[in-house]
């Protein structure tokens, strides 16, 4: 049931006018932006988009990414040519309460998968959800991305282009909208489509160019797309922003501005007017339901008391486990996999690790894909290298997506590698991702349990782990909860509460011993769940001691002692002495225990503040 | 004044036993993969480097970065040969305080220009010291960058070839050493060269295949790359990790692997045995003296009470007057200079202004590039994307850089462009930064002045600017100081001390006049210095009304509130009620009003707030 020329001639004019008039109602947005790209997805919608519209989440479903989701106003154009929004909605665009944003968000619009606004992240995104349906799902469904020219400049999509390339994604299509011009100008490359030909293929890419308003070569490059079965293919149309608008077709100054309503009237006019037809697309093919039967129950490791633990070993031992009882588990690593210990996970579950390299940004973008496919993915890498992806996490949670995110070596504990590979601002930069969970375990048994319930959580979650190998604290029948703390020493003589998480634990539990060498009595709280925070306990431990001092690997700012403050404030306030333990000066390389004696967050710079307080 | 091919052959041996010692004396670090590319750097070092050894920070010197920061050992070896550093301190490599860290760092070792480690980024760096040196103090150095070939899979990397093609900067050469062997194995192209070459040729550089073991191939790759007038030029070296030590050369799993006693004996013996002999580098080329008189005073804008003006718009307006006495400031922006207003800038000074289109990451690191060699820079786009390029930021601050950052569009008040364009976790971000500045204005005229002061601190500054005009507060001959705070309502009477930032600090205002019809007397702050924050004003604050309501156009974790309460807690600690106010859901798109209605930091918020307490 395949459309005329006609019908897709029809189609692109109706997204046009659409575009047009949704962002003229709304005094806002991307129309230019929009009706360059029509005619190609004007052509794809009509003939090569498998989708069920009444099951807009299906697995079999084509993915169609707006990775210039700026362009949205096209996109809801398409869902209301599909009959899955009304005329009515799309003229809310950009309202309050809108579920059609500025930019595209699944958080309220469930027919798209992820978040886009963030430019050049949408092919990585892509990557994910090819490899899920390829090599997870094993369904015959494709991935289209539309990319924008502008954003042919981000990294991240590069490093797309490499790892699709790498698993032989023909399931892939990149759609460049080489329209020429960007925010405030010309873009670097202009209407240069031989040099974005030569990059894809240098890449490993099929690579056609074609001119982005000639229905019958997008015809044809699709198709030809569609029959690759070694490699992705990128197609470079060359288009006019504002293409269709003739008063201001390939003119800069216009990204961004709707229209006046008096140059929208004239448009729409010479468009053909407002049309509300219903353009079907194509079917969805039959689908191979996904592996659900898991096959064993999850068997989490266990270390002895006594014996020493590298909490990052008990992330790989962990996973392995789990990966046993969800079969829909994935894991990807940043080329970092025996010392994130994610190849344990590897090595149980080869079929579903997936190896980023050297791309943390791609790592991320890619479990970001993963997640919209009903897929329980963790990504690791060193926490210091978390820092380079934080754009995709947070566009993550934008997106509400569920990931659960493991960063190790963190802090000045690492020791010999020096500052560029310590993490000493993963605590704050993941407390201040939305709904995210932040775990920091300081025992591999505690460590255990923490992950497992990660895959339970919602949201953005975090596992900071040590590089260190340390004495096992807990046997592995202790219970931990996300949102829970340990008190682990306690008595009514108790002058301060040290609070700890991670490898400070172990060093407040020698404090301890110092300080009732000498007769002081502290309380210890291994503050493993950082947000939510132990805000009960820490409560109690204001009101019984009043006294309070929080010892973390960590700057001072937005991490442990931030989350303790705020536990303390609000409206129902405990007020007690707050001191916090942090690096304050740039560590440089020497072994762990120099390290930590320099940061003045060692037992002997506990045993100090105790005695100062 | 040449070296013969034997002194070649002869410092390449002495490099890779210096690399072996240092490591092996240390118990960690990178020996295969400094010895990969002893032969590389020995013919570099001897031949083509031109490097005033006394006066290593000089303009005209050659620059070299060793982009595969670990690597390092090698690098410190040539240090050694260049008589640089001592074969004494090479033995302290990654000891307790030593200048020869785990990772290059200019902290503390000046010998050095920028700090790497997080890998992907030397090269980046490298094209802001090439614009630097070719563009702006007009010399005829070159910028050599080392790189590993597994950080070719970073984005960042290809941000940068991108860049150093559109500037032309043919006073670039890239090297990669391709020893095949990642961290946990081969990596994704291995030893396929002209993957590579294809690569780098598609992003419009020269590339030539070498063997990196050739010390007469790698001359005349060097020799050719130095002719060079139009382009840079890349150098795709085969090598094998761990080269010159015949028992693991090539193999996998020494990667970041000291060698025993024994092993390090045998190679250092087959390798000719410990040398110290100085190898002279070649001489610099006469410098041009870069241009340092001011082309007259800077006479900040200025902006009339009463009438309406967007920070942002202020923050254009005052770097174009700063251009203008400081001969050495340089504006970096990532395509969006007509939103942030870096076009007033470069409308100024074009010959200073370097568009690097949507690279934030590229863009951050071409500012420590600048920022390397002398000169002020600023690096501008939305507060929301310099999460892009954190990491860059992170490395910027371990290399004790010196950079201003400007993220506009922060908050909800951006309106309806949605969540994915608002910044709502960067002051947590930028708070985290060791020794950072952390700036958020509420007025244009007030912006000026921190803005100029932000030229004459060190080390990671940020100004946030909000998009929205909103009304001038201050006239142009208050003044206001970084690390201090504006108290514009004030009386005996205050119940409750509103400290605000910002935009809210117009709400605040609003709140203000709310209350006082109802005869509620309230303080408002407005806490312009977030980091540091004005700690003896919040601590007035508490004494005075000892109820503190914050209120923030950010999430809560890491912001304002987390800076009062932090200035409160503490050996001084000043025991207060703090009410925090800030977004608690994600936001949507709609008028500014409504969002930050909908965010409860608006005016009836702060009522309903200080009503409640």
């Amino acid at each position: 049931m395949y459309p005329t020329f006609q019908d897709m001639q029809d189609l692109a004019a109706q997204l046009r006018v659409d575009s047009i008039r949704s962002t003229t109602a709304a005094g806002s947005g991307h129309p230019t932006s929009s009706t360059s790209a029509a005619d190609l997805m004007a052509v794809l919608h009509a003939k090569y988009l498998r989708f069920d519209w009444n099951n807009p989440k299906r697995l079999s479903n084509d993915r169609l990414i707006f990775s210039k989701g700026h362009a949205c106003p096209l996109l809801y154009a398409m869902f209301k040519a599909a009959g899955a929004v009304e005329d009515h909605e799309l003229m809310l665009l950009r309202k309050n309460r809108a579920r059609l944003q500025g930019h595209p968000n699944p958080r309220v619009l469930p027919l798209v998968d992820v978040a886009t606004g963030s430019l050049g992240m949408g092919l990585a995104i892509g990557v994910g959800m090819a490899l899920s349906s390829k090599y997870v799902d094993k369904l015959n469904n494709r991935i289209w991305v539309l990319l924008g020219d502008s954003e042919m400049a981000e990294g991240s999509v590069w490093e797309a282009f490499d790892k699709a390339w790498t698993y032989k994604l023909n399931n892939m299509i990149a759609i460049i909208d080489m329209n020429r011009l960007g925010q405030r100008g010309p873009t670097n490359l202009q209407w240069d489509s031989a040099a974005y030909a030569n990059r894809a293929r240098a890449f490993g890419w099929h690579a056609l160019e074609i001119d982005g308003h000639d229905i019958g070569a997008i015809d044809r490059a699709y198709d030809y797309a569609c029959k690759q079965t070694d490699r992705p293919t990128c197609l470079i149309a060359k288009t006019k922003k504002g293409a269709g608008i003739d008063e201001i077709a390939d003119q800069d100054n216009w990204h961004g501005k709707a229209l006046p309503a008096d140059m929208a009237e004239r448009a729409i006019k010479a468009l053909g007017g407002v049309k509300n037809r219903v353009f079907p697309t194509q079917p969805v093919q039959t689908s191979v339901p996904p592996r659900t039967v898991p096959l064993g129950p999850a068997k989490l490791p266990a270390y002895a008391v006594g014996t020493k633990e590298a909490v990052r070993k008990a992330y790989g031992d962990t996973l392995a486990a789990l990966g046993t009882s969800i079969p829909q588990l994935i894991a990807v690593d940043g080329e970092v996999s025996n010392s994130t210990y994610a190849d344990v996970f590897a090595k149980a579950h080869p079929e579903r690790f997936f190896e980023m390299f050297i791309a943390e940004q791609c790592m991320v973008s890619v479990a970001n894909g993963f997640a919209a496919l009903e897929k329980k993915v963790f990504a690791s890498t060193f926490a210091a290298f978390l820092t380079r992806a934080y754009d995709q996490i947070r566009m993550g949670a934008i997106a509400g997506a569920t990931m659960c995110l493991s960063g190790s070596h963190a802090g000045v504990s690492i020791g010999e590698d020096g500052p560029s590979q310590m993490a000493l601002e993963d605590l704050a930069m993941m407390r201040a991702i939305y709904g995210s969970t932040v775990l920091y375990p300081s025992d591999p048994n505690q460590a255990a349990q923490l992950i497992q319930q990660m895959t339970e959580l919602e949201g953005i979650s975090y596992v900071r782990t040590t590089r260190e190998k340390l004495p096992v604290l807990y046997p592995p029948t202790d219970t931990f909860t996300v949102g829970g703390s340990k008190t682990i020493k306690t008595s009514t003589q108790d002058k301060v509460a040290i609070i700890a998480a991670g490898i400070t634990v172990h060093e407040a539990l020698k404090a301890y011993d110092d300080l009732q060498k000498e007769g002081i009595s502290v309380r210890i709280i291994d503050a493993y769940s950082i947000k939510p925070i132990d805000k009960k306990t820490v409560h109690l431990a204001a009101k019984e001691c009043s006294k309070i001092i929080t010892v973390e690997d960590h700057w001072p700012e937005g991490g442990l002692g931030d989350a303790v403050l705020e536990a303390l404030s609000g409206k129902d306030e405990i007020r007690a002495t707050v001191l916090k333990l942090a690096p304050k000066n740039m560590p440089g390389s020497a072994t762990p225990a120099e390290l930590l004696d320099a940061a003045g967050i060692n037992a002997s710079a506990i045993v100090k503040a105790v005695k100062a307080l």
